[in-house]
């Protein structure tokens, strides 16, 4: 090739290039839940899938039914500074024989994937032409999430709610031996005692998520502390009423612990709705709706003011502290009730009552402010094959797979409420959904799974039109 | 007292406050070293120096000999996400039976004291009026400061510069099959290959710390990763010369360590220096020479190359890079020379000369950039007594103390030299100075030192005037 000849191609494919630069396109995805939810098994399965690109698999997607998808790659990630999302590592475990779970993560990770495809219509007419969409999936813990009305409470405010949040019936063999020992603090307490109640509060809500599956927990750093554990910004803890009304407001201690609320909602709380928060485009929320049937209505109660507490922070209208402090854009939210597999196909649509029942109003309210929410029921990694037996003449709907400690069994989980069953149900009986054993996964093929196609039909179909 | 008599009493209270807010002073001190320096040892003994405040163990510090000093305590620290000191804990360690070290800090932490004197004039002629000076000390590893060159070169420099710190025959035992490894990197390795080899980099740091006594070991956080343990940010290393001009310079693998190089250097070290080091006042170096000579001369060598960089993390004259980024503006810099007990008193002046000797030229520079520069040979807790023993006819120098393994004993530590011996000196002999238990300290009483009076004024002397 003659060099004129070599230098006008070079120019064309720069141009190109340069043209298809500006085609790209980002989406940040945040994944979120509360701890035990299935954010791991949610964002390996949606890599998973992605990364396989079978197109049978994910009918609902319409890029790929319309055959417009061309495959994904995993990319460099963006923030050095944030753990990768261990994608790797999570197959593994469930490739292993037998296979595992991966372990949850704690803290916040990130993963970017390069999805390439085919639009629908090209630039200028240009039909075809590849374009990429990078994906970057921002796994956090929920429990950053419910920290935000904090931001909308004074010291005072907070200290209420949660005192008598901890003085329920239900938790009264956890909290009342804490209890009395702050009721019994004097107004000039040293930074130690304040340290050790501190501390003692954090095991307190660990207990109390163990023990009660209480969610709505805080601080949320308190059960997650990071690199803050140890530093004073998280020695704090709610007063009783009484006693912030008989100490004086300049009390050392009453000084010390508002100071610290607002040390924690600046330095803490802020950075992590701004920098991260603020940056999110879409976002799914895990919703693990039948452990916390299994444990008890009062687990139920708490699943559902959590729930509440977390779609409130996709409500943020002209006018909304969060809306003024941080300018959020996130348009669309997906809240969706994983598990699936451990019900048989006949309850899932129960299974979405539930969880419309336990959102309640919160529910409608995002979409008048601009922000889509969507419900869906899925698994994001499908454990149990669904089948029938015959008993007593009539068939009946059952589940079969590996239980967690590996014996093959069929299981008929019963029926799932639409919502929260009476107080007297509770007492003649209650609910087992248990958990199963991964499904054996080959290396080679994806992994199955229900309705992934329809979170990412929501949560990507516009982006990649 | 009638109102209006009250009213002014009130007013002539709140204009003292007000006058006397205006006297306070605050420094923030840092406090660094090569860990092993003593850092918690010396911290713990300035706290409890001045909270003590015993002006017969303080006479070198003139606003204790001129009696103005009123007293100390621990006031509440500033910046509330960092750890805090743990001076309760270290001084348990030490008044335990029997008295153990503490424990060396791992991270940055900060304790504030309030210092409480007599001016030797005060406001307007108010001579007497006790006024407070608050002093932020700030604990960090000198491992951070030691990744200041990293801005001022190109990740190509430093690899260079770094490998061929790698080909020492002295380290050679520990590094060869690590290079040997890199070496034999394809230029399009993917990000699990990058990241491992960055861990075993991160090893080999820790090791040629351990074995070799090296110091002068970069990227700082390699050794001490905190939160970003597993981070891309942290996964990088260097490369033989020869493969980066094999290489072409837009190879993945060249790319990909140049990118992470830069967010290191954008993200974690300039936010350190930004965010601490700038706002530091004053700043003690701690300097461990006795260890150095104990292990041999190449680690005397490499203590005194570890010298020279930090000393010039206090060179930022107008137009040099650290001063244009970040402004710094300490003002002083004690270089002291740590565990003076552990060597008989008329050696102290060689230990003095040989911390010279291996700062070379760079402890003469600042004072040019208005930095005043000190050094000093101390001992923050004292655990051992001067004694002389008989021998042979003459009178010899010796310390006695308890070993570390609760034996009493009576040592004759040797001559400390007042520079790098020769290489055929090493052949021959080496040096032994052995370190000591804690001394048995009781609870009501300031721990023994040797010239942390001197530090006192030097830091804080002319801020107490």
């Amino acid at each position: 090739m003659n060099p004129l000849k070599h230098r006008v191609k070079q120019l064309g494919n720069q141009l190109e290039e340069i043209a298809q630069r500006g085609l790209d396109r980002h989406v940040r995805l945040g994944v979120t839940g509360i701890s035990g939810a299935g954010k791991t098994a949610f964002i390996t399965s949606l890599v998973n899938q992605l990364l396989h690109g079978e197109s049978q698999l994910l009918p609902a997607w319409q890029v790929m039914e319309q055959q417009r998808f061309l495959g994904a790659r995993i990319a460099r990630q963006p923030d050095l500074t944030l753990q990768p999302f261990d994608y790797t590592g999570a197959l593994d475990c469930l490739q292993q024989t037998p296979p595992s779970w991966p372990p949850s993560t704690r803290t916040i990770s990130e993963i970017r994937l390069a999805l390439r495809y085919l639009p629908e219509k090209g630039l200028a007419g240009q039909i075809g032409r590849p374009v990429t969409l990078y994906l970057d999936i921002i796994d956090y813990p929920g429990e950053w999430l419910l920290d935000l009305p904090l931001l909308q409470q004074s010291f005072d405010q907070w200290s209420d709610a949660i005192w008598q949040q901890l003085q329920r019936p239900a938790w009264k063999t956890q909290t009342q031996s804490w209890c009395a020992r702050v009721a019994a603090l004097s107004s000039d307490e040293t930074d130690g005692v304040i340290a050790e109640v501190a501390r003692d509060y954090a095991s307190l809500l660990q207990t109390l998520k163990r023990e009660c599956g209480a969610s709505l927990l805080q601080p949320g750093r308190a059960l997650l502390p990071g690199e803050l554990a140890g530093a004073p910004v998280l020695e704090w803890f709610p007063l009783p009423p009484a006693m912030r009304s008989s100490l004086a407001e300049d009390s050392p201690l009453i000084q010390r612990l508002t100071e610290r609320y607002s040390a924690y909602c600046d330095q803490v709380v802020k950075p992590f709705f701004r920098h991260y928060f603020a940056r999110l485009d879409r976002q799914v929320v895990l919703v693990d709706c039948l452990t916390a049937l299994n444990q008890g209505r009062d687990q139920v109660e708490q699943l559902s003011h959590t729930l509440q507490a977390l779609s409130h922070s996709f409500h943020y209208g002209p006018g909304s502290t969060l809306g003024r402090l941080f300018r959020p854009k996130i348009d669309r939210v997906l809240f969706a009730a994983t598990k699936a597999d451990h019900v048989t196909v006949d309850q899932h649509h129960n299974l979405l009552q539930l969880m419309h029942n336990l959102m309640k109003g919160s529910r409608r309210q995002p979409r008048y402010f601009g922000t889509r929410m969507e419900t869906l029921v899925l698994s994001a990694i499908n454990a149990t094959r669904q089948g029938q037996v015959e008993r007593s003449g009539s068939t009946v709907a059952v589940i079969s797979g590996q239980s967690l400690d590996g014996e093959s069994c069929v299981r008929f989980p019963g029926e799932v409420p639409t919502q929260l069953p009476e107080r007297q149900f509770w007492q003649q009986q209650g609910f087992r959904f248990r958990p199963f054993s991964p499904p054996v996964c080959e290396a080679g093929s994806a992994l199955p799974h229900m309705r992934l196609d329809y979170a990412l039909q929501f949560l990507l179909g516009d982006k990649m039109r």
